[in-house]
């Protein structure tokens, strides 16, 4: 019989119009249109990959050029070959030797290489017909270290110490995935605390949010003070002091105005101020965190931390009380796999970030996987949840009594439904263009 | 009279055949191909501006892209209008609320920033009739710090603080002025030690750059210990021992691996080790810089240093002796002139990266401009030079005995001959026409 080849890399450029509503606006980010660079992984079989990165619409065009320039390194591979020695895929991937230069492993070549990657372990989900987080459980810990970069990492974790690490996990393991298949895992809302929403629509949403069983609830802040004090007075209202506030300042401060600022809303007891400054700067946050935790306010970031370097440093520098992984940002899953163990490592929980197209279909798996396998535990651990884009997904995410229920389907559940790319991919799409010819949208030049 | 208007933004994809002599080569970059993101920004009077950023081949095409992507947000403005509110304008360009997800201020749009903030700079001095670096130093400390976006790097330097530095050089200007025009500023030779290079090529270099006044000399190491070994055997031998040897491992180590290799290689007593290990890892290179300064080793980087938080964060932690700038991969000279300012403030020589396609015709500029108007010194502080590229621009960098001579026309020395455009440019130029027909490259596929 003929081997698995894979013959195509076709990548779409597809768009929803959230700025229309709000929905998604932050300090930083006051219009994004939720987007993203959409790959689709073709074989000579009957099966495909999909995969996906994140973005917000303006230069999702880049992203889908450099996700075409790096196609020409996987067509007519076997995938088979790549899954069997992952790593070194990886990093050809990510250190072609001309391509590296325009990031090393950062901004659009690694979103770029996030979408690829993932599409990649979508296939592969897919040919061993199960849900991603079960490959990973059912992988070898030899298997999935093989997966995983070590590159200027091993000073906080070599690839034995991983192995290690793994190997310890194993005889929990089925218990783990019982309890996990049950009771599903923990999931928080940043739906009620959008910066453009009204009053009234925070009080609404508030309400629903705890109807559904939600215990935790983040804002957005950093604009204005006033307005954060109001807005943070107005949530704890609704949700009184037994549950969990978290605000988010999208890197809105300067490193001493991030603590002088959340001294001001100590009083609304928040769990984690996150992204308080610049995504780069761990010893910004090193400090912040310094400030802030004898006020019992930890700090969060991750979902602009560039790779696992600023990671491991965010990890080294204890500039991180909850590490905040993104699966669209940094190259995919091997690279994630890499966090997770330099977290397990330093004793940090993983809360991952998602609320944008296709992270909470993606990160669920992941974080399901660190339960059974790595971590054992929920305790200080929740998945962000946002209620928007699901309806697009074959398998969108299934939040019940808010818990991430666990994936059943073969594949990352990054598989768009095909109306959904009829209508939103940029600008062909029929949505699109009713929204130019009603003037909705200027229509793109050139 | 009418006012000056931006009327379009070109930008070109132009690369050199490089990688044919392994000019250039390094343990990570072993075929570069010295190419750029040339962009032309046009106005409705008899002046453009030149800029670009550098780039290594494949993947030019998404840089050029980005900078298409980005004109849309110049296009139709006033020139003085930019001049005279520069950091908001490079604010507005860098924080764009839907792009700046694929950056932020990194990778490829940093470099298109870069390409774009250069042409500007670029028209600003033509339009003045000025050199840049004369620009620079005649601009008054208020002009010049309101080009500066200090955004992230108030913990390190605030905008009184830089100003406060630079009034406080004002009187020293006009004697350190005449002292540059007479003897120019110092440079060092990495031309002697590509890695691709023979031995009787390297020491062919050795005695042709010694003939020229050269007394430092950079050497490539990194990808087998023995081989570094022979190599800076054989460069000391024909520089002896009252030269400078800096030697550059291109990111090839882990941090541990660096301390270790490193140790082996201090016999050669070189200067410096350049880019360690990643260019992300601040911590990391705080650590070797510990554990070899009583080797008498310094740490440089910066080449690849994404942007001023990264350089903060370098300076901060003391991770660098010598900060090497780059003209093309940061965001222009407003972002270049904060890391100046930050290296000032903390005391750490600057010593600027050069060798791509017009870094050398760049950081001239900028290097000057800090002996003038910032610190008044070229202790410790060298310019890289390398004798590639320069012969396509209209204004080249000259070096005499080994220092680069102010250069006297206007604008930042980028500007491009007609003729190197109509051969180089990829792939419709005709040197890459005739190198596709006589099959020395393949020619593009879509």
């Amino acid at each position: 019989m003929e081997e698995m080849k894979i013959v195509q890399l076709d990548v779409q450029d597809v768009r929803f119009p959230t700025s229309l509503k709000s929905d998604g606006s932050d300090a930083m980010h006051t219009d994004p249109d939720y987007s993203c660079a959409y790959v689709t992984i073709k074989t000579n079989k009957n099966v495909s990959g999909y995969g996906m990165t994140f973005t917000l619409g303006r230069g999702t065009e880049i992203v889908v050029l450099a996700c075409k320039t790096m196609s020409k390194m996987i067509v007519g591979l076997k995938p088979q070959d790549i899954f069997n020695d992952f790593a070194s895929f990886w990093r050809k991937l990510t250190s072609e030797s001309q391509l590296r230069w325009i990031g090393p492993e950062k901004g659009v070549t690694h979103l770029a290489t996030a979408a690829i990657i993932n599409a990649l372990w979508d296939l592969w989900a897919r040919i061993e017909e199960k849900p991603l987080w079960k490959l990973l459980v059912d992988l070898s810990p030899e298997q999935l270290v093989s997966a995983i970069d070590f590159r200027y990492i091993t000073d906080v974790v070599t690839k034995q110490e991983a192995l290690e690490l793994l190997r310890s996990q194993q005889s929990a393991k089925a218990t783990r995935e019982a309890a996990l298949l049950q009771k599903g895992y923990p999931a928080y809302t940043t739906q009620v605390g959008w910066l453009g929403y009204s009053d009234v629509k925070v009080r609404e949403l508030c309400a629903k949010y705890l109807d559904l069983g939600f215990t935790a609830f983040k804002a957005k802040v950093g604009q204005d003070l006033k307005d954060d004090t109001r807005r943070c007075g107005l949530i704890r209202e609704a949700i009184g002091y037994d549950k969990t506030l978290m605000v988010d300042a999208n890197q809105i401060w300067e490193v001493e105005e991030a603590v002088d600022w959340m001294k001001q809303l100590a009083k609304f007891q928040p769990l984690w101020i996150e992204e308080p400054t610049s995504p780069d700067d761990v010893l910004g946050h090193a400090r912040i965190a310094k400030e802030l935790r004898p006020l019992g306010i930890g700090v969060a970031t991750g979902e602009m931390c560039a790779n696992r370097v600023i990671f491991k440093q965010m990890l080294q520098a204890g500039a991180l009380d909850y590490c905040q992984i993104d699966s669209a940002r940094i190259g995919g899953v091997n690279e994630i796999l890499a966090v997770y163990l330099m977290a397990k490592k330093l004793n940090v929980p993983v809360c991952p970030h998602a609320g944008g197209v296709g992270l909470c279909e993606m990160v669920q798996h992941l974080q399901m996987w660190d339960f059974v396998s790595l971590t054992g535990t929920t305790e200080k651990r929740l998945i962000e949840y946002v209620d928007q884009q699901h309806e697009h997904f074959e398998d969108p995410a299934v939040v019940q009594k808010a818990h991430y229920m666990p994936p059943s389907k073969p594949g990352y559940s990054t598989k768009f439904k095909d109306e959904s790319l009829r209508d939103y991919v940029y600008p062909a799409g029929r949505e699109w263009q009713r929204m130019f010819k009603e003037g909705v949208f200027p229509a793109p030049t050139d």
